[in-house]
């Protein structure tokens, strides 16, 4: 009998190291998206901003991880009373997952998606932002701001948790949360001079490097296969689903794009690339929220829909006036809401077009609605008080001359020999 | 009695969790392999053709994956009669493979054998080919041609895995099948303009950006750590042959890229730095069929000679004015023919220069004569039905001014302020 | 009894599984800093030298890993009297480790370390050492330099080891290693022509192409996730351990980022970009001793001192004319030295500031200050001896022209059309 009782106890210990070794590297594949973003964001904007939106970035991951340590892990995964929590530094207790990693790797996941949302505000506001207000932004942001909403939506005892929201690995918690953040800014911040002219007319202001936007492109759908299937949390006993989430990915991801090739082709006689790397984009943020819950050929569905999405919103915020240089606030604020509502009409057992009624439709819509709608009130809120304090915005003269030669003196490409 | 009966339930539950880890990884990793094809191409290639060899991975990505969704793995992986199978979309059914990962995983794992396959191609037909007519031949090419060959290398009943042919990671079934493919569609285009001058002489057309072409080559390299040791499918009973996977594959690529500076420096008193990164991908190409079955030293010899193989093989096709911009032919297609022979000549059991006698080395030098045929020969009757059809080069007008310009109205640089 | 038994065998495959997928994966993930490593420093040199440098790195790998094949690992881990140990090949003998992963993929994962602290060196000899006296020196640095130091800290019976030195993924053995033999190979060398003047004031000699060295740091940034956890050689009984290891090392890298930051906007008025990422890098480099015995408050502390010294000692090395174009010695020598010493500091058991007394302070200092000794020593004799017979500096016509067109016959980046 002893035996039987050391091999059970060991069990634990096998179970612990392999949903560790599942986290830990799924985390360190998520991680490595910030450098998809930073990437991407690089390419699509002008030489002379190379650089000073690559510091936006690394003050993302920098100034919010120090952010989510100290304070926001707290609030997201404390004690909840539905809307938010309060613990300091990464706390030992029992946070009621029934985690099998340590509490320390599962803040490391969980930053990953934090930083992950404050990343698409740094594309949105790219060109333009003075790098200490943007700073400050990114502290409050993972602190308070995100950490309240990953309450809400993962925290056990969280509002929309208990009501069955699901989001899976953040279409809402993250893309939603980003996206209408980055729209609230946008906003506040005005367009790029030149972007819109005194006729009406827009004027085109495209990445100055697409191969290093494509760079970025490639890892950050590599780092999808860590973002989706990570969000298990676990492997043991998700072994079926680990597989069900990857294919969703992919065939979502795959729609996307082909789907904003053909729009675009039909559209204005040529492919759009720079479109179509934001169409597969489109297609991840919208399967995020139901990779686990829809069929194969429902994900196709999603993914041939958000790849037209983006368009159409790229057009449009473009329509109005509202400049946002790498399209984030299409990408993931309007296929982040796409995808949360999707799983209300598309989860193969709870969806309305599978005869599973209205009820997780009508979560669905309100979880997303709420927020992205808390996500765009606070931003404005904060911008606006940094814009009448602060400030937010460069001068014209570092605006036209470039924040990277003003605000870094640096060059991103010298001819030096 | 009872506690060991829930520990050994518990068992599989646990084979299953670490196998799910391990394959879902491993795809993750080869998946990224595609981000490695586009850029090392993006690098090779003119400037004003960089969007578009990119636009050609990602529809092989994205065609590619639907096609091999919808039609290619059933065809693969359904009930084999030997040489195909039907089955549509991803069967629920046992698959014969004594798999510990669902369906759907090991679909995604075979998904980036596939996409790698038809990524060879699109190096080969840079510059000049139309995108539409390249998208068609993608789709068929995912559809249904890799998976009849992948039926007949790793379906349990496939002809050729029954006779024992040994092509563990696929030196013939990805490698020779994409390089085949890539040869016939680069005679059936013809060279670029100006490649070759009427007086015989080559014109070189260098690389536009060998920086970026190198971030291709190290994601690649990358890749091959989930490629090869990923071909396991399971880490449980597999831990010894992991490491020697592993290892056969690192110093294969090591010695190809040694083998290559040595060569070409005697050759030409300099190192060729791109052919080095082909040299590299040479020595990972031949060590792909039989890094499970050879000795490292085995691995060493055969790194050796496919770093000069590479070499002679590039001289070769542009003496005989085959025109392939990125030299997939030699890298993938000799190597590969290379890689598949060695095993029949250096396996540490069966191989003839391990007294082994010829046995496999019969069955090797046919399975892949036959593999190279077959993607040959379909492939030359498609490209030339398509180019008598709907066309598959780019008008004399695009080619001058850069498909980018033209199809995609796009500048991979700006220096647009 | 006999069902008992059989559980019991599997449950040792079944670690030996998990364990494999762990080193197997994090292997593959330190693989790639390499990549990391040769962008980083491509983008930090001009133009001219792009290719050369990533050559270099190249040869790191390959030169690197058949050194380390050959000689270098029966050096580390045969059987040691404390200073060396003498085997060849890749033993199967049991290393005294209690390794659950095989003797192969145990010498994978060392040799990532190996060609890491190679690396380092490449930098600092950047823009004007000959090919093949960089390939020699490689050789010789992976087939006994680095293996000695490695015997002494890692091999069970290695006298520091013995001692109860704490060096647990390398601050040390790979960056002190490698960060001090670059220093020695600086100063054989001599700075760059131009780099200082007559008058005695700085040239500065900016970087071509920043985001290139962006994209490096985000690639070498995601492999720490491999390089530190995967220390650990197993996840069985290590969950916790692996969740403190990660956390660590996120922390002190954004502390680091941060401290940078701050402090060069207070001293010169502007973020330094490059500066910023040195000082993630520091920060990490300063963590890799100490990760698994210090507390996460103590991994910020780190990590701030980490990010101001890296700038104090940039500047200071130029002050004293020694070359280093990429900083590696600053990154890598001096904070590998901080952070080994730092554990005797930091360490939540054993070290100073924790009560721990000054033993472990003591055995750290005596550890860093040999392995630096050393590693500068030998490599400015050998350097000295190849200088004096075949040379180790391009001739001042290479030099100007760029090592590229002379020594490869390429350029990195052309315009033709």
């Amino acid at each position: 009998m002893e035996e039987v009782t050391t091999i059970a106890l060991e069990q634990t210990e096998i179970i612990n190291a392999i949903d560790t070794v599942w986290v830990a590297i799924c985390a360190a594949i998520i991680f490595l998206m910030e450098g998809g973003f930073a990437l991407l964001e690089a390419g699509f904007v002008r030489a002379k901003n190379t650089m000073s939106i690559i510091a936006k970035v690394i003050i993302d991951i920098t100034f919010g991880g120090i952010a989510f340590y100290l304070v926001g892990f707290g609030i997201a995964y404390g004690n909840s009373n539905g809307w938010f929590a309060f613990d300091t530094g990464i706390t030992n207790n029992d946070l009621g997952l029934s985690l099998t990693v340590s509490n320390k790797l599962f803040w490391f996941i969980q930053l990953g998606f934090a930083i992950a949302a404050i990343s698409i505000v740094s594309g949105a506001v790219a060109e333009r932002m003075k790098v200490w207000s943007y700073a400050l932004f990114v502290f409050i942001f993972c602190a308070i701001m995100y950490p309240l909403v990953a309450n809400w939506v993962w925290n056990p005892d969280g509002w929309l948790a208990v009501r069955g929201f699901n989001d899976f690995a953040g279409s809402s918690a993250v893309h939603a949360m980003g996206g209408f953040a980055a729209l609230a800014a946008a906003i506040v911040l005005g367009p790029r001079i030149g972007k819109y002219q005194k006729n009406g007319e827009l004027n085109p202001i495209p990445g100055h490097n697409l191969p290093l936007a494509a760079v970025g492109g490639f890892i950050l759908w590599f780092g999808w296969f860590g973002f989706n299937p990570g969000s298990t949390l676990s492997a043991v006993g998700n072994w079926e689903l680990i597989g069900t989430v990857v294919t969703n990915t992919f065939l979502a991801s795959a729609a996307g794009g082909i789907s904003t090739m053909v729009y675009t082709y039909f559209k204005y006689g040529q492919i759009d690339i720079t479109m179509t790397i934001n169409g597969v984009l489109a297609g991840l943020v919208a399967i995020t929220a139901g990779c686990n819950v829809v069929d194969s050929s429902s994900a196709v569905i999603i993914g041939l829909i958000a790849g037209v999405l983006v368009d159409v919103a790229v057009i449009f915020f473009d329509k109005i006036k509202i400049d946002d240089p790498v399209g984030a606030i299409a990408v993931h604020g309007i296929n982040g809401l796409f995808g949360t509502i999707a799983v209300g009409l598309f989860a193969s057992e709870k969806g309305l077009f599978f005869g599973g009624g209205s009820d997780l439709l009508i979560t669905q819509a309100l979880g997303v609605l709420v927020i992205g709608s808390f996500s765009f009130l606070i931003t404005f809120i904060i911008m606006t008080i940094m814009k009448k304090t602060i400030g937010v915005r460069v001068s014209r003269r570092e605006e036209t001359a470039g924040i990277d030669a003003v605000s870094f003196g640096v060059e991103a490409y010298t001819t030096f020999e």
